[in-house]
């Protein structure tokens, strides 16, 4: 069914659950993944009775032996450029773009055709994704449901995810690599390719501690501003050589501001 | 999220499951339908002790409780004029054409355009569905999964086909119907509609009567041309219109046999 190209993109795309609770949902996710021929998963804050549970479970697909462990979302997606968060909306007014599942093919398939690792993350079964968890992503995807009944099972959520993006981003992404493979050969030196969510958070240390240095607000501002700086730098999206760039920058500032400190 | 006319259309959709195993996976069919706005559930063959744990589990949605309880597919299916099978076609070789599930919606969007009815069928979690459920439909539905890993949850093939059918073929549906009420006003008699399943399998049973009559081949060949001709009529897919004039045609004739017999 899949292509050879399909197969290598799948490989960059990453299923991340965050917290999930039912070793059931975590078994079903699973084997939606082995369905659509996705490899790469990872768990964040698991309860490890409950995830040894569903590992050792029978019939449990082979990637669940594989799956990384992570404490943090943070350290889950920090290889990602694109980190798309899936919730269905109902109380929450989001802080960042918000995508239909349906019209999401066209981002995933871009941001893979130009070299990116795309990382799709979902919540537990009681709460979806916090907004501490949102912040880091860089689009909330939407799944368009009745909203007499918005909240959708853990491993249906997974199922319909995984199916747009195989049925749609893919065949897409590689029409578009195929063509940079045939066209201009060897130009892909991930010049223009998003920062990854690591570069980004290393990036906000920076600036924050600039911020911090420069007495930019009180410290009882201190929370709010990270999160907002973690938004900011989603939605600016820098590419990998202007995120050093920017960082370089903000380490000359603090350099000289301790620098004129010193010296006073 | 979903318009008037796209509840009203999916009002016209009914969800099959033939012969369902488990409490659990009929519980996440039903959630699945509930999400995306589906109202019509009907169970085939179910087993009596399993329904009831399934009706009566805790957070079951509404639907549950109106689901439509069938003996046979055919009875189930007898009011629909498209009926979709589902499945991953791993060993056997169809007998009818082949859709995959994201080039569905054109079809599904014009049957409901016209006034149509529409079923799509699911068959058991262990052997899906049999030869003799897949003569019933008109169009086998495959779902696009890795060959290594063929088979889905049942639950889960339920959402990913109708997320498929609300984000694609309704959107598309909805826009036909809008152009029909707003163009050619009353014109929707239903002439060109296709026949129901119910109209088609009448129709077979006269024709297989005639054949019986005209002494067209032995018996021992009986149940493979009743099956032969259910799929025929399926292919052919007449008008409700057209269904009645054969209908009428073979009734003249085999009247016509017998006539002709007691005169001689």
């Amino acid at each position: 069914m899949l292509t050879k190209v399909q197969i290598d993109l799948c490989a960059r795309i990453e299923v991340v659950l965050v917290s999930p609770r039912n070793p059931l949902n975590i078994g079903a996710a699973a084997r939606a993944m082995a369905n659509f021929g996705f490899r790469h998963l990872s768990v964040v804050a698991t309860h490890a009775p409950l995830w040894r549970e569903a590992r050792s479970a029978i019939g449990a697909p082979e990637l669940l032996q594989d799956a990384k462990e992570s404490a943090t979302l943070a350290e889950a997606v920090s290889r990602s450029t694109l980190v798309l968060g899936t919730g269905t909306l109902t109380h929450r007014r989001p802080e960042q773009p918000v995508v239909p599942l349906p019209g999401l093919a066209p981002l995933v398939s871009r941001e893979l055709a130009g070299g990116g690792r795309v990382a799709i993350v979902f919540g537990s079964e009681k709460h979806g994704l916090t907004r501490e968890d949102l912040s880091y992503c860089n689009i909330l995807v939407e799944i368009p449901t009745d909203p007499h009944q918005p909240s959708m099972n853990l491993g249906q959520a997974v199922a319909v995810c995984l199916y747009e993006l195989v049925s749609r981003a893919l065949p897409a992404a590689s029409i578009f690599s195929d063509a940079t493979e045939k066209g201009a050969a060897g130009k892909t030196d991930g010049a223009g390719c998003g920062a990854d969510s690591g570069r980004l958070d290393r990036l906000a240390g920076v600036v924050e501690e600039t911020m911090l240095a420069a007495g930019y607000s009180p410290s009882s501002m201190q929370a709010a501003n990270r999160h907002d700086l973690r938004l900011l730098l989603r939605r600016l999206a820098p590419t990998e050589r202007d995120a050093r760039r920017i960082m370089g920058l903000f380490r000359r500032i603090l350099w000289r501001m301790k620098h004129d400190r010193e010296v006073n």
